[in-house]
């Protein structure tokens, strides 16, 4: 059975409608772990160590976010930058050296950006006020998957979330969930 | 005379030999500010007020940094999720309401971005490790600075820095001036 790691990175837990509802919709899931970042590095002080060893018992890693400047927020960014790295998720055993075995912890594994955008798919476009198609921004945290060797499945983004009444927030966390089990059923018959 | 102001994010300046070249070459220009994130806030306990009243008085905002993981590093990400508020860079004075003057602190002031990336042009494409051209990973920042009406100049990327000896440095660094001068000089005829 594919185990799943939801990183969760929102600034305030308590105050998010959208994500918050994503959360819940995952948390459904079998084998599922979370790490509130937020909670747990107020400080930015990121425990790699840790970070690195929830990842090596994850088959599937969800990125569970807000859209903040067309990307992750920065703590996550920092999370990328501090857990992902050279000697362990890429490159060689010796990183300074460029020796020794190479070593990619998480080849094999799928990422999944699961988040939440403010902005609804119109405003998204040369028409719209933020004038790239959704799709434009992902390409940082598709390749920064791919560079690990991890398979990218689409990212599942929640437009306007905040906006939404309960019972669509719903809807949208029930489609959320299929969405994962087809993901998961994918990655049991690959092994 | 434009103003320049340099925010600079690099977490470990002493051992960057690429990053720390560009700052000096731009270091030379007239009337320029330096703020180094790492520095100033190690803890990731951004200064907003202080960062906005400097951003106030600048014409070209210039983002120095390495590249980490196809965008800029952390803390710079989280000193745009922070200090590029909703209510002063963008939307209306009363955010939370919507109500009030809209507000774009920024208008008009210009953009750019100064990196280094470790991996040489080839490797940005199909055919490289890094899967798509350097340019597809600049539209996140690209869309920050025009979504608070700034201008926005080509980014200035200096390629496997770290491999260059010192006479390839200092042509990167005049070839960077250059260009920061021609900016200025057609920021100060728009004046």
């Amino acid at each position: 059975m594919p185990r799943t790691l939801i990183v969760h990175a929102h600034p305030r837990p308590a105050q998010s409608v959208a994500t918050r509802g994503l959360l819940l919709a995952l948390s459904e899931l079998p084998d599922v772990a979370v790490r509130p970042l937020y909670d747990r590095y107020p400080d930015f002080d990121i425990d790699v160590a840790a970070e690195q060893q929830a990842l090596r018992e994850a088959d599937l890693i969800i990125w569970l976010s807000p859209v903040y400047w067309y990307s992750v927020p920065g703590l996550l960014k920092h999370w990328f930058d501090t857990v992902l790295t050279h000697g362990w998720a890429y490159g060689h055993a010796h990183a300074a050296q460029g020796t020794g075995p190479a070593t990619q912890a998480l080849a094999g594994k799928t990422a999944w950006w699961v988040a939440s955008a403010g902005g609804l798919p119109a405003t998204y476009g040369p028409a719209g006020e933020h004038g790239r198609p959704f799709a434009d921004y992902t390409y940082a945290i598709e390749q920064t998957a791919r560079f690990c060797g991890m398979h990218w499945a689409p990212p599942f983004v929640l437009h306007g979330g905040h906006r939404l009444d309960a019972a669509a927030r719903a809807e949208a966390g029930h489609e959320l969930r299929r969405q994962a089990q087809a993901l998961l059923a994918s990655l049991e018959r690959r092994t």
